[in-house]
């Protein structure tokens, strides 16, 4: 086939398609030449593979006939056995026959990435096109049961038995703090260091998630301090905090299969069995949300949003380190802010109790939290323990949250209750601190 | 929880489970909870499981209101769109919130193994009691999207890198012709032998489908000279024919979920890459219905059953040895007929015929053959190719089928031709020596 | 080479094996031809072989006038460095060539099997021939360099990891009491049963000594209890008592190259650091050597063997049970004396008090501890604890020992104080009741 | 110990060195005293480890009276047994005390490596105090027992398999072309390319010898074309060639245990077996002694070394780019004369048959080639095939070999014949190309 797939190809592939789903010469024959579809995919291009996906959309979809009548049948349907019978053929009818070609992918030699990464490439196309939305969906329900959190492997990835491939692909994957090369890499891999990792047994160098945890005693404050490739390693036995620092999803193509809430869980399980010296399980969290919620404050005038004499103070430092007045908003986008002193310390107060109330007042779709990493956390159970003042001074970190960060703190006595106040009443689990710090 | 389950268990269970499906404390908690359910399901006698799966059956099925409702909308929706959301909503509609446990399940340590077993238990009870047909429909839809063939590992299983373990369930479910023991299971895996296995990731020491293969020279036509511990090992390198001469399903509650065809076709593949003189793949498979078949149809009298002169030698064979009148019927339930030089070649010529006939032309439901061993190896794509006299001498050989076992052909070029024709209009494909047999 | 290797073809054997050590055509292609050699030996007969080694003895020993040089260059060398030249001189020349054919031979696939092999009939041949002896101790010395305990691997063998190879060789090799059957290894492989080998990593699947080891509560006085295939399985969680109750050494090649000292001690740790209820380390041990002292010394009519009061209770059994009279002699050697309550009962008192001293006061050569099993625990510095009555009444058990088997106690304090008191002057470490026992 | 390790310290390192030899309290406990010992050296300083080296120098070597006394005995003794128990009683005399705990060092948990470490560190002393010669070779005894060849294991590395921690070691060993990074060894490691190392069991991440090899089309005639990152992998089923372009030993402290030898040989037979296509196996080797003895050449001002005809060019070169006089030594001293076209011409000539001659005539000590790397492969079998003009413009290529490289050519059937006449009479096999380059 052409990498643009012209309509001719359009032709041929439709009744490949169609060989594969009548199992012409038996399963093994149709799974045979679902691998070679699939290998077909692959050498399309952008427009070919669309034009690909549009053939399953349109041709090997849900039949609407065949669901009205089996809605007809259901209707019709008397007694229990009888209705049992006509909702299994109702269910039947409601599920496309593209799943079957879906799942025959799977005869692919890494059949199972495959759809991974093709779930990703309909999410997009979803986005753009809404047709495109039941198949993606298709696709979703089939990762959904292969990728089942305790069909998967959790292991832990140390210097001395990951291999060059999927060390790699951590540098690759890693979202939230990025790695800066090997010696970065191997620092996180250190003696007082911990990383773990979800896989699937058929994808064996391909990370689903990973977390990393530092081993330490306190609350780490800063992340810049935790990733010094220079810092003496220490001794993990002594430690008595372990500090989740970074979790990263691996596979666009596994959205909304969650296993970040088992991942973070399982790892407290297995470092409580390892090390008996830990007390404390928490993060340090970035908060990804801060300032684009701030900057729409600011922009939007809301009233009441800058109290009194925070405005005074932050009128005296500007004035002070460049002798001109200055608000929240002005100072607050001088590109170097956090390293003058004075400018520093005026803006604290404000931006660590509107950072507070952001997390703790402000509301996403649904009553959540509006910041996404803190929505996941309380999904989880945990509680916002201690806000962090230039606890990242990345330009990142201060692009997205103004240098702070917070953590989660995992108490095993009180997770469930957490989960449970969060979920059902949109309750937000807080230490006291954090609670006055949004008071001001 | 009590043995038997009391009244008041139910209770507590069924609270319990409602605890699981709403993930009270969050999907680990649930996880956690769905194992302990698991544990205290395996501490149950029967009486208990019945009751603690009949709560499942009762109060966790499909809720047949929210399925009428689901149906109004679809009916009521206009609009690719809205019509596409209403099917989604029916389908989840007709999904019973027990499929959620059921996967919750997966948390006990072998819990794929644990589901599997429960399967089994779920077959055995819907044959008595059809209420426990959904939900042994539902355990069995997740098992098939579990064990798709191309998720599992084909191994080879040696003496060399068998574990103790693996090797006893061998012996234990072998289903064809029964391992006598340790030594006869080492004589099975020596040098000119092949066993492979199909197994799941999270079933590690479990085979789910095996086949034991000998390599040997021209096809074979007898069981017991293959199975001799005390033959000499044959240069496998020399071989030009592997004969597969066992095949065992090793999990009841896999039932319907097929591998077998997907099986052969590997280990064909395989073996073909590995000895490149190999130039035939054939089994030497037993004849399960043969004798039941023949028995019925002479107590039924079928007339032109016997031909005249078979019923001639017969007689005369009868009289020579026993100085009694024989007929087919009574000669052939004398237990030891096949050690009787003279019975034995009066019986060849009919027995031979009728068992062609019956491999041939007699069906079952759907006009597939009857023989469900024939069945399995036609759809396959495979050819009868020679039916052998006096192959299997055990009791169980004189005893389902006379003594008789019959190769079936692989033959690469004509496989998936021989699957259509089948398949289609239920052509079976034999050589022409099996089909004049079964002329006489 | 024809098998019983006729002059001729030793002839061209010479010449290959001086090939062989001028590395013509390089150390890679002398390998090769070594290998080639290797692979002759294993087909010749007993008479070819002997006539092989013969060669090896007599053309390849060391060279006494290159011996007399070096001895004499070593005598005129002066100063420290022309006398350290002379001794390494000296020291080639004591080096027999063969030496380096016999490392050569480790190019075979299983090489160093095979030199293992070839000591074990070294030794043999040694024994009538004591020509053999020099390259017996010249292979010896390469095996003791290859076999340093600490280059070895001590593995855990369970019924879960171990292949079908190793679990017959256990079968093969256990000396002590022989394995019934493939359940009776099973029960021994069992949760409360552990089985530790030690393995050089070039022979994966040869054990080369392994012990088997009871978890249990209180010494264990009986062995048949312990291999009780019916007896139930206990939780190892709560033994308290670590009972090895069987050590073979598997490589009769390996003769005097102890690793047994190793073994008990590095599996103690283990046990100790995994079960933390462990309190007692001790043995169920045979007493090899105690029949046949007795039955010499009886012969021999030792006065004072048997006390007064001890032939009167005997005489009165004897008469009891059988109308006649009895002396020791005679009602020992009636084969089933342990099954007739009153002559058991008669026997105890002057057999159990032969026994102890037998254990504590009999000599072998050098002073050591008669008893072959008791010089080796009593070497590691291990205490004779407590004699067990009708402990093995395995006929074996019946016939070495009179049934009688001893635990010898390791006791982590103790254990270089006894070695050193043994080592040093002979004395025996053993609990006061063992010794009042030996005094009557 | 303090690290210094003061005369107080001395007297107790010693006492505890007598402990061990004389295995107080059993081998197992020597054992452990050996290890702490171990320990103690690695805290040492320099002068420290000296001194600790010095005790077993002086006071656990060769007893000079044993020997003495041995000696006698050998020369009283009369007969073959007699003669061959003083044999063996000499050669005990022969084998200093300190062998053994050489040998107990073992214990430690990576004992092994410390010894070779070790043998590093003896090395280098024995440089400056020949008093350290014997217990340096005493442990070169130990470590050729333990690294024969044939115990070792040849492994593939790869990108897929190798872990974080033996990768980098490559990169921290590679001797010939430095290792610029991650991204140089991935590329290293592509499809198109092979890399085998040997390791002992007992020192798993640690690589004794690797090679590196490209699999090309044609004698490959630059390493720079050979390592360049960009440049497209190749099919390797496509490649006729097998170059050897790297061997670096990775232990210092083996030096003299030659496994390169064999690492080819068997990575030869390796990928023949893999590759079907491959016809021709050969290096692309440094030359690294031409310019040392060249610029020693041109000092001396050795006749005839230039010839008048290369003497008038390379003047007319020297002029035309710079207006002044040239001669070969003034000229190759310029750093850049390899860019600039006419000067790089006009040296061609001159300097590839001086390589040439070179490589073929001038010796060394014992008559071998006096190119170091020239003598490895000729030892090998190797025959000199093609000198390559500007192979390695490196900085580092440049100044060992004025940018010229040279194939080796390893070809099966001349290997044995080749090797033989150069360690007999040190006759070199080399190409008539090569041959006639070097008469100019």
């Amino acid at each position: 086939m052409r990498p643009h797939l012209p309509d001719e190809d359009v032709e041929r592939l439709r009744e490949q398609m169609r060989a594969c789903l009548e199992a012409r010469g038996g399963e093994v024959s149709a799974r045979a030449r679902a691998a070679a579809l699939g290998r077909a995919y692959l050498a399309l291009d952008e427009t070919g593979r669309q034009r690909f996906l549009q053939v399953l959309v349109e041709d090997f979809g849900v039949d609407d006939g065949a669901v009205d009548s089996a809605v007809e049948a259901l209707r019709a349907a008397e007694g229990r056995e009888a209705r049992y019978a006509a909702q299994a053929q109702l269910r039947n009818a409601l599920e496309a026959p593209r799943v079957r070609l879906l799942t025959q992918f799977n005869a692919l030699p890494d059949g199972i990435k495959f759809l991974v990464d093709l779930r990703a490439e309909l999410m997009a196309l979803s986005r753009q096109d809404p047709a495109f939305r039941p198949i993606e969906n298709d696709l979703k329900g089939l990762l959904t049961a292969w990728f089942d959190v305790d069909l998967l492997e959790l292991k832990q990835i140390t210097w001395d038995s990951a291999t060059g491939v999927l060390l790699e692909k951590l540098i690759a994957y890693e979202a939230v703090h990025a790695i800066r090369g090997w010696d970065d890499l191997k620092n996180r891999l250190a003696m007082d260091r911990r990383c773990f990792a979800y896989f699937h047994p058929r994808m064996a160098d391909e990370p689903l998630i990973f977390v990393e945890v530092a081993l330490v005693n306190g609350l780490a404050d800063n992340v810049q301090k935790l990733l010094d490739e220079k810092a003496p390693v220490q001794d993990p036995q002594a430690a008595d905090t372990a500090i989740f620092y970074s979790i990263s999803n691996a596979q666009r193509g596994l959205a909304g299969i969650s296993f970040g809430n088992f991942l973070i869980k399982r790892v407290v399980d297995q470092l409580a069995q390892e090390f008996k010296g830990l007390k404390t399980f928490a993060t340090l969290s970035p908060i990804p949300g801060f300032r684009t919620w701030l900057d729409q404050a600011l922009a939007e005038g809301a009233p009441g949003l800058i109290q009194a004499n925070e405005r005074k103070v932050l009128n005296a430092a500007a004035g002070k380190s460049h002798g001109a007045k200055g608000t929240l908003k002005t100072l607050i986008n001088r590109g170097n802010w956090h390293s003058e002193e004075q400018l520093r310390d005026a803006l604290k107060g404000p931006l660590t109790r509107l950072c507070a109330h952001y997390l703790l007042n402000e509301k996403g779709r649904g009553g959540r939290a509006r910041d996404p990493v803190a929505h996941f956390h309380l999904t989880n159970g945990a509680r916002m323990e201690r806000l962090n003042w230039l606890a990242d001074t990345s330009a990142a970190g201060i692009e997205r949250s103004a240098g702070m960060m917070i953590n989660y703190l995992y108490k095993l006595g009180e997770i469930d209750n957490n989960h449970e106040a969060y979920t059902g009443s949109g309750e937000i689990a807080a230490s006291s601190t954090t609670k006055s710090l949004a008071k001001g």
